[in-house]
C-alpha cells in the first residue's frame, strides 16, 4: 500500500521550528514534511474509504516509534493520542521543546518498557503534525485542503492507523491503548479489528461522546469560526490566523481537563504578581494568567481547522451506532481481546459513569474486561500525570496479558478448552480447604462471577482447573491489581451498586464468599444475585455458634467467638445472622437451598454428629442456592 | 437621597421594545429610561463609595415591585438577581416577552406570596436594564460610560440596593434572597447590614468565587474581548456590536448552568431536524442547535460590557477577604439574621461543598442557620426551575421566620432571654417521657446540637423552655423541612461526614438520641462528639435485654425483642450493643459516664430493683458522658 517512506532524525529539528522563525504570526506554519520522525504515504493503490462516503488516496501518516520490533513482530504496542496530542509520545516535542506527552509512562524500564516493546504512535488523520489533515496540500489540486478536507470520524483515523500497521507488517498488536480520544480509537480498534488486538487499554474515555461534551466541542468551534480571521477556513492563503478564536477554544476546553479541586489546589484565588486586585480586566488571578498562557501557547502548535475536524470526529463518536449495532455489547460480541478500562474519580469530561457503561457492555459481550476507577483529584488530565495507582494498574494488566499470551490464565472459556492440559500453566493446585469446598460446587465450563473475589485466588483456580469463564467484582484496588496481574478480568466496584449493571442470567454461578455480613442491604443483594445467575454459592459466618451465644447470653455482651473476634463498633460485619436465620433469609429471597455444608473454624466440614446441631457448632455455613 | 422617581407601566412596553424595531444589529439598544417599571436616581446628595476607591453620584436604579408594602413596612422581601437576570421577576420580560425568571416562586398564593409580601427586585449596578452600568450615559461627561465605568463589586451592588431600600423607607427587610450571584448579594446584605436583614436565603451560591468559576468567567471575557467589534468596549459609538463574542461567552457559560445528566436527558445525542449527521460543521445535534440559540438570543437582551463587569464582580467576590476578616465566620459573628442555605446535588458551578463551607462558617459564628442539599439532576439552573422539594424547604423556612418574628421560636439565646415568659409561644409543654428525660439532662442556657434531631420536637422544647441556643443535624429532608418550619436551625446532612465540620467546643451539649446503632463508625462519631462538646447525651437501644438474649440463645436467631422487632437483614440498627458493651465503648472513646438511666420499653426509668440488673431488663439506656 505504501510507496514512499522518509525517515528524518533530530538533526533537522531546527528546520522544523519554523514557527519560531517566521516573523508573524505565531501559528504552526512549519512544513509537516520537515517534522522529525517517520512519515509514510499510504492509500496509493487502494484509497482509504471514509465514513462520510468519500475516500482519501495518497495520504500521509506521520508517526514515531520507540524500541525495536522483534523477529515475529509480536511485541508492538500502538499508542493513540488525544485531541491535542501528537506522535511525540516519549521525546521532546519539536515545536514546544517540552517532554513527550506520555514520557512518564513510555521508555526504557518504564510501565510501557521500550526495552521489551516496540511502541508506535501516529499523528491522527485530520491532525496537524504531518498526517493528512486540513493544513496539508490536497495532492489532487495542489492546494491546501482547508475546509475541503473531508469530515472524518474516529473510525477513519483507526482505518488509517491499520493501513500503517499493515505497512509495518504487524499482524497483531500486543496492546492498543490511549486516553481520552485516544481511548476512543483503542476501542474502535478492538471493535473493527478484533483479531489484530490482543489487548486494549481504554483510559479516561467513553464509548460515545456525551451531550455535554458535544456542547463543549461546539463552543470551541464557534469560538474559532466567530473569529473574522478564520475566513471560512481559508486563512492559510494569507498571513493572518484566527489565533484569538483558537485561544478562546483552548481556554474553555482546558478547564474541562482539570477538576475544581485541582484548580483550587493549584491556583485557588491567589493573585498573579500583585498584592491586590487591579479593579480592571487584566489577569489579576493566577488561574486567569495560566489559562491565557494555555490559550496563547496552543496557537503556536495547533491548526484551527484541525481543531474543528478533530472535535467533530469526537462528537460523531458513538461506538454502538457507528457499527450499526445500536447496542454497545454487540460491538464486542465474542471479542478475543482483553480489555482494561480505567477512569478517574474527578474526571468530569469522561466521568466514571461512561466507563461503567462501557464495562457493562463488555461484560454483556462476555469479553475479558478489567476495570478500575482511580481515586484522583486531578480531573481528566490525570491520565497524563504522575498518578502511581493508575500506573500500577496498567503494569498489572500488561503483566497479566504477558502471562495470558504465554499460554497462561484465560478470561474466556473458548480459548481455553482447546488447550491440552500439558500446556496449562504450572500453578499450585492447592487451594485453602475452605475455598476448595466452594470450588467443588462450581460446575466445569460455566460462566462464573466471584463477588468480592479478593486477589483472585479462587477465580484463577476455577479458570485453570475447571475451565470456567470467570470474572471478579472487588472493591479493594490493591486486590484488583493483584487479580488483574494474574490475567483475570476483574471489575473494581461496589456490589451494592454494580451488580445491577449485569444483565439477567449473565452468569451460571455467582459466588459470594464471606461477604454477606458486610453488606448493608443483604436482601437486595440476594435479589440481584438471583437475577444474574440461577445458582448462587454463599459462605456466611454463623453468629449462632455456641461460643457467640454464651458470650452474649451469659456475659451480656455483643456476640464474639474465636472466628468472630471483633468489637461491636468496629466489626466489618454489620449484619448478624445465624445459620437458622439464613434459612429464613433464603426463603425470603425466594431461593431454594440445594445444599448446605456447615464448617468449623478451620473451614472444614463438621462431622456428622455436630452437623446435626450446626447452628450451635458451625463457625460458617456454605450454601448452594438456586431459584 | 433620591431626587426623582419615575413610574412607567406596561402601557409603554412597545416603546421599550426598540431592540425589535431597530433595523440592525440585534443588540439591546433600547433606551433604559423607557423600560417599564420603577426607576430612581440615587446618590445625589451623598455619592456611593465603591470598593475600587471611586464613587458614583446621581446613579440610576431600576426596579420592580410586586404586592403592597404594609403600614409598618415590615413585609418587604428583596430578591437579588443573578448574572444575566434582571428586575422582571414575576412578569413578562419587556424584551423577550418570556415569563418572569422567578414567576414560578413569586406571585399571589405562591411560595413568595405577593398577597402578603411586598417584593422588590432591582437591576444590579453594572447591569444593562436601566440601573447605572457601562451602557448608561455618564452624567458627568454626557457620554456612554463604556469601559470608563468603574469596576464594581458585589458589595457595591448591595450598597446601591441599600440606598434604594432606604429611599423606600424600609428599616428591616423580612427576607433577602437570591440564587447564584443573587445569593452572593443576599450574603453580603446579611454581612454588611445585619440589623436590616431579618432572614436571608442564599441559594445555589458560594461565599467566594472558586478558581474554576474565575476560569469560566475569564473564558467569557476573552471571547468578548477577542471579538474585533468589541473595540476596547467602545462599540456603542457605531452600529456594530461584538455579538459573536458575547454569543460564544454565553454558550460556554450556559453549559455550566446545566448538568451532564440534564443535557443527556434533554438532548442526548439526538439530531436536529435530520436523520443522519451531515459530515459538516452545521448544528447536527440538538444540543448544538440549542446552545447556538442560547447564544444568539442572549445578544438581543444583554450588553457585552455589562457581561464583563458583572463576571468580574463575581470573580472578585470573597466574603471573608472583602470584609477584611480573613475568616468567613467573623463576617457573621453575632448575626441576628436567620439563614437558609440551599444547594443542589448536581450543581457543579456552585457545588454543595461551597454551601457546606458557608454553613460551617455560619454555625461557627453561632448564627441561626438551616441547610438543605436538594437532590436534583438539573444542575445549577435547578434554582430557577420547577423543583418542588426546594420550594417546600423555602416555604418551611419562611413559615419558621414568620413564627420567629411573631415572637416564637428563637435560634439564638440572646433574643430569647429578654422575653417575659408570658410572651412565649403557646406550644404544648409536654414531651414524650423518653425525650423529657433527655431534656432534663440539658442545662438551661447552653449551646446544644441535636444529632439526628428528627422533626425538632425536642430541640423546639429546649429552646422554648430551657433557653438553649439549639441546632439540629438531620439526614431526612422531610424532617428537616418540618423542623425548619418550626423556626429551628437545622443542617441537613450525614453525621458521619458533617460532624467534622464543626469547630472544637462549638457546643456545650450534644444529643445523640437512638441514632448510635444506625451508624457505621460509632467510635469515630463519639470522638467527633467529644471534640465539639464537653457533654454528650446518648440514648441507646439495649440488645442485652433478656428477651433479645433468649431469642438469640434459645432459638439461635439474631436478637429480637418487642422494642427491637427487626429482621437481621433489614434492621436500621447495624451496630448491636448491650448496656455493658456501652460502658466499655465509652471508656474506649475516652469519655466518663456521669449518669446512666436504664429505661424500659415505654421510655420510663426502671424501678430500683430491675435497674440493678439493667443489662437484662432495660430496653434502652440514657447516658450523660463527659470528657
Amino acid at each position: 500500500m505504501a510507496i514512499r517512506e522518509k525517515r528524518r532524525g533530530p538533526t533537522i529539528w531546527k528546520r522544523c521550528l519554523m514557527a519560531k522563525l517566521l516573523p508573524s504570526p505565531s501559528l504552526p506554519d512549519f512544513d509537516p514534511a520537515h517534522l522529525p520522525g517517520r512519515r509514510v504515504q499510504l492509500g496509493t493503490s487502494a484509497p482509504l474509504k471514509l465514513d462520510c462516503g468519500g475516500s482519501l488516496s495518497n495520504y500521509w501518516v506521520s508517526y514515531q516509534t520507540y524500541g525495536a520490533l522483534n523477529a515475529d513482530k509480536s511485541n508492538a504496542i500502538l499508542i493513540c493520542h488525544a485531541l491535542t496530542g501528537d506522535q511525540y509520545v516519549a521525546e521532546n516535542h519539536p515545536v514546544t521543546g517540552k517532554p513527550g506527552w506520555w514520557e512518564i509512562l513510555v521508555g526504557a524500564d518504564k510501565v510501557i518498557d521500550t526495552n521489551k516493546y516496540f511502541v508506535i504512535c501516529a499523528n491522527i488523520l485530520g491532525g496537524c503534525m504531518g498526517s493528512e489533515g486540513p493544513r496539508n496540500i490536497n495532492p489532487a489540486t495542489g492546494k491546501v485542503w482547508g475546509l475541503t478536507f473531508p469530515v472524518i470520524t474516529i473510525h477513519d483515523m483507526v482505518r488509517a492507523q491499520k493501513a500503517l500497521i499493515d505497512h509495518l507488517g504487524i499482524a497483531q498488536l500486543f496492546l492498543v491503548m490511549g486516553g481520552s480520544m485516544g481511548g476512543m480509537q483503542a476501542l474502535s480498534w478492538a471493535a473493527l479489528y478484533p483479531e489484530s488486538v490482543f489487548s486494549c487499554a481504554a483510559i479516561a474515555t467513553s464509548p460515545r461522546h456525551s451531550a455535554q461534551n458535544i456542547a463543549f466541542g461546539e463552543v470551541g468551534r464557534q469560538a474559532i469560526m466567530a473569529d473574522p480571521l478564520w475566513q471560512q477556513g481559508d486563512y492559510l492563503k494569507g498571513l493572518d490566523r484566527p489565533a484569538a478564536g483558537l485561544s478562546v477554544a483552548r481556554m474553555a476546553a482546558h478547564i474541562t481537563y482539570l477538576s475544581e479541586s485541582a484548580l483550587q489546589r493549584k491556583f485557588g484565588r491567589r493573585l498573579q504578581d500583585r498584592s491586590a486586585v487591579s479593579f480592571g480586566f487584566d489577569a489579576d488571578f493566577q488561574v486567569e494568567s495560566y489559562l491565557r498562557h494555555q490559550g496563547e501557547s496552543f496557537v503556536d502548535r495547533f491548526d484551527p481547522n484541525s481543531y474543528l475536524y478533530i472535535t467533530r470526529a469526537m462528537d460523531y463518536y458513538d461506538l454502538a451506532e457507528d457499527l450499526g449495532h445500536g447496542n454497545l455489547a454487540k460491538a464486542f460480541t465474542s471479542s478475543p481481546t482483553r480489555f482494561l478500562v480505567v477512569s478517574f474519580t474527578s474526571d468530569w469530561l469522561f466521568p466514571s459513569t461512561e466507563s461503567r457503561t462501557l464495562v457493562k457492555a463488555l461484560t454483556g459481550a462476555n469479553a475479558n474486561v478489567s476495570y478500575v476507577d482511580i481515586e484522583s483529584d486531578k480531573g481528566h488530565d490525570a491520565f497524563l500525570l504522575d498518578e502511581p495507582e493508575f500506573h500500577r494498574q496498567l503494569a498489572g494488566f500488561i503483566q497479566g496479558c504477558e502471562k495470558g499470551r504465554a499460554g497462561g490464565a484465560k478470561g474466556r472459556r473458548d480459548d481455553n478448552t482447546t488447550l491440552p492440559s500439558s500446556f496449562r500453566p504450572s500453578v499450585s493446585s492447592s487451594l485453602p480447604e475452605e475455598l476448595q469446598l466452594v470450588a467443588d460446587e462450581v460446575p466445569s465450563g460455566t460462566r462464573v462471577l466471584d463477588v468480592g473475589c479478593g486477589d483472585g485466588t479462587l477465580l484463577k483456580w476455577l479458570i485453570d482447573y475447571k475451565d470456567v469463564r470467570g470474572f471478579g467484582l472487588e472493591y479493594d484496588r490493591t486486590n484488583v491489581k493483584n487479580a488483574v496481574a494474574k490475567g483475570l478480568g476483574v471489575i473494581q466496584g461496589d456490589a451494592t451498586v454494580d451488580l445491577s449493571t449485569y444483565p439477567d442470567n449473565a452468569f451460571d454461578v455467582v459466588i459470594l464468599n464471606r461477604t454477606l455480613s458486610e453488606l448493608t442491604q443483604p436482601l437486595e443483594i440476594l435479589a440481584q444475585l438471583r437475577r444474574i445467575a440461577p445458582t448462587v454459592i454463599v459462605n456466611i459466618a454463623n453468629f449462632g455458634h455456641w461460643q457467640a451465644r454464651l458470650h452474649f447470653c451469659w456475659l451480656g455482651k455483643a456476640p464474639k467467638s474465636p472466628s468472630l473476634p471483633y468489637e461491636w463498633y468496629n466489626s466489618p460485619n454489620i449484619r448478624f445472622c445465624t445459620l437458622d436465620d439464613f434459612r429464613n433469609f433464603a426463603k425470603e429471597g425466594n431461593m431454594q437451598i440445594k445444599k448446605s455444608i456447615p464448617l468449623n473454624g478451620a473451614g472444614r466440614p463438621l462431622n456428622t454428629l455436630l452437623a446435626k446441631h450446626a447452628n450451635l457448632f458451625a463457625s460458617q455455613g456454605l450454601y448452594v442456592l438456586s431459584r
